[in-house]
């Protein structure tokens, strides 16, 4: 999509949320890559969100993935909110912080829902959270609605982040567009490829489209069948700032 | 597994949970399946749970959804949280009720959480949630957890009823039995086989071991991968109750 009909649409969707979307330089449009193997590694880690959001995840899972965390000084461990409190306590006094999903992974809960499962997770130790964007509501063109449901998760989570995750598998061109700029005007700061779980995970074309909306106003966050360090490196290229991967330890150590 | 050691885990979580689990005969062990196609049509559409739970589900599939619930008479209509109240708009004055799914399809989410989620889908105008256990918890054998989980949703629910989805796919057989075990003690109605979501579906195998630790005390209700009318006599044959499916329409009409 060419950068005036983005335009056209950011107008529509400030016309539609009586919100001006603001732009802000935060995030680099493309990181910049170490060539030095040390340096490299310790670039990567802090790109990546060791991830385990399987239902039948157990403790002992969980606290191998915290000890990878600190190991390997990823950015952050990501699980499902019945473990945030128990990673909270795994990782005090280290550096990985705690992320949590919300409404995942079919984003239909109601805004207040996710609202409530944002602030219990806050409450226990979460620092970022990844909510599902309504996908339905956007389809529909009910744009208030997905600007809402968002709003009430990133009121939740201040001073913690959100990153909204699009699904971009089931949407059109227009519909992740459109879901970028949503999230912009509510104030979130990353927009999210995927949850995994969906029928298609992260693209680096998605990724580039998503970084033409949102320039450096926003982090991207690509996740979904993200498995090589290759993967990884295309996804920067393509102007990624986040990785999620429950591929890390492989990733990083290069086993 | 034989009767003795249903007894023995029985005796388990009683121990426990410092809860007596009561047996009461609400439900039959094996549905009466009508010969005459008219009738059979009639049974097996009111075992029918109508079930619409994808991600990008929009509100025209949802309107689809409940006419077509009408038209063929379905038990029930089953959606996200998000589309509860639509349904309710919908079915206003209309045989078919109102389902809901709960912490779906992780089942990860918070008790406080899910709670909260069932107190919304009730007041929208559910009768009915199914809900997924924490599936962790049951494999870390956090009994009370489990217990405290449904309960929640129970209360919130009642007098509606609850559905507890065990997701068997990802577990042992001594773990679908005490969760089996434990859903009764909560004072649940229903126990499911499965969400839709995960690695495996409904088999009459895992119906058959339901209905051998619950008896008549509680409902079961067979779902996931189940698209045919010899699937549903097969789930019905082996003790089910209930029939979640989005195969609903060509299941009646023979089409």
């Amino acid at each position: 999509m060419d950068r005036l009909e983005i335009e056209k649409w950011k107008q529509k969707v400030e016309d539609e949320l009586g919100v001006e979307i603001k732009e802000k330089e935060r995030f680099p449009l493309q990181e910049e890559i170490p060539a030095q193997e040390e340096k490299l590694v310790g670039f990567l880690a802090q790109c990546i969100d060791h991830t385990l959001l399987r239902a039948y995840a157990t403790r002992e899972e969980i606290e191998k993935l915290c000890q990878e965390a600190k190991e390997w000084n990823f950015r952050g461990v990501i699980v499902n909110p019945f473990y945030v409190s128990l990673c909270h306590r795994l990782l005090e006094g280290a550096n990985p912080i705690v992320e949590v999903v919300v409404g995942f992974p079919l984003g239909q809960s109601k805004p207040e829902v996710k609202a409530r499962e944002a602030r219990e997770a806050f409450q226990d130790g979460a620092k970022e959270a990844d909510m599902v964007i309504n996908i339905g509501a956007l389809k529909d063109s009910e744009w208030r609605l997905v600007y809402e449901d968002i709003l009430g998760v990133v009121e939740e989570m201040f001073p913690g982040l959100v990153k909204v995750i699009l699904e971009n598998c089931y949407l059109t061109e227009e519909e992740k567009v459109v879901g970028c700029l949503i999230s912009q005007a509510a104030g979130a700061q990353f927009v999210k490829t995927s949850t995994g779980f969906g029928i298609g995970g992260a693209t680096g074309e998605d990724v580039k489209l998503m970084r033409q909306v949102v320039g450096g106003s926003m982090g991207i966050k690509a996740a979904g069948g993200i498995r090589s360090r290759e993967d990884v490196l295309r996804m920067i290229q393509a102007g990624a700032n986040r990785i999620g991967t429950s591929s890390g330890v492989s990733i990083v150590s290069g086993n």
